[in-house]
């Protein structure tokens, strides 16, 4: 997936000055130094990390960097709005024909966990910006859970799941994907067992299907958890 | 709450030499050390701090911060090693005479919250640990289950909560107090509000309590939840 930049208005994503590329060249730096930088702050972390190393894992001169960005911050918080934004692309996918909500959160977490262990940098660099960029970091995270929120209170509003506070649920749910994305993708650098995410899939059917509702969604011992 | 380690064998946590004070004064030169990194590194972050800042804000000399500790990293290591056991203990206390699982849980939850509230630079402490010293974080993040697995299974066996992966179980409850915690507590630094804390316990609720349990476990309108 390409990191290129998806604004056409010539700001950058800090409401910053450097305007988007004209010329096919300077296109090409720019994304070759996010792709680098997301090597960089991902391997070596965000403050051991140099501009120098950036530019030269982009084959870029100096110069070059700041013909795009005015500093390592703008290029960390530019490259944590492009994820974030994959991220959500990814998910949102993923969960496209899901017939009720948990299969869709089922989905949506079989997803997220496979971009974890495809993109580990990712990983990393979403957990420093909390000390990068506390305000970039709280963005990041009200972002995701809104269009969450609102497909929770649809399926609260069909009785697919318990009505609940949504904002409350989704940061419940994401506490659940944070936590197992860590101890198994992002540690393992394998991905999920099937055993964990069934007995993950479990809790969360649980926690969120009216009980009337549970013999339909029961895992069945032949299903294929993983929707493929 | 003393932070003074509890290590008596005049090895650091780490298995260093820096030994164990011999006098009184050394041993409140190295607890100021201690507090005066627990505020720099909670308020400053880990990468930005210096030693002299740390020194300063314990008023100690600077020679006296390498009579007690090698480098930065391991009074960080120390005091992430401290505040653990401190949080644990806390959680522990919290649920000691609870009657069933579910108000362990609501107690430990209650008191993690609390914890938050009174110790912010404790959380991002913790947040930073992974980039500071990536093996020091998952030792942290791997002694907090194994206790709180143990809890698990004997609930289990208890028939108090349904049979399940303990390990998987343990990190799906350690992520929504993760993040409740970051979105209540710790971002708003104040209490967790009723109406967040309610609708997270009836999601850890029915996620974790067989069906057939669930009436004697509902929550009634009238009940305290903060068990205070």
């Amino acid at each position: 997936m390409s990191l290129q930049r998806r604004r056409t208005d010539g700001m950058n994503s800090r409401g910053g000055a450097s305007a988007e590329p004209a010329t096919e060249r300077g296109r090409q730096s720019r994304q070759r130094i996010l792709e680098a930088a997301e090597r960089v702050f991902g391997e070596k972390g965000y403050f051991p990390a140099s501009i120098t190393e950036i530019t030269r894992g982009a084959g870029v001169a100096q110069g070059t960097f700041y013909v795009h960005f005015k500093s390592k911050r703008e290029v960390f918080n530019e490259l944590l709005e492009a994820l974030g934004e994959r991220v959500r692309h990814t998910a949102a996918a993923a969960v496209v024909g899901a017939t009720n909500r948990v299969e869709a959160e089922e989905r949506g977490l079989k997803a997220y966990f496979d971009f974890v262990n495809e993109h580990p940098n990712w990983y990393r660099i979403v957990r420093q910006a909390e000390f990068v960029d506390a305000a970039a970091f709280r963005n990041y995270y009200r972002k995701l859970p809104s269009g969450y929120q609102r497909g929770l209170r649809a399926a609260m509003a069909r009785g697919e799941i318990r009505s609940t506070d949504p904002e409350t649920l989704a940061f419940c749910l994401m506490g659940v994907a944070d936590l197992i994305g860590m101890r198994w993708p992002y540690w393992t650098g394998q991905p999920i067992p099937r055993h964990a995410f069934d007995a993950m899939m479990r809790f969360i059917q649980h926690g969120i299907v009216p009980a009337g509702r549970q013999a339909s969604t029961e895992p069945r011992p032949d299903a294929n958890s993983w929707g493929t």
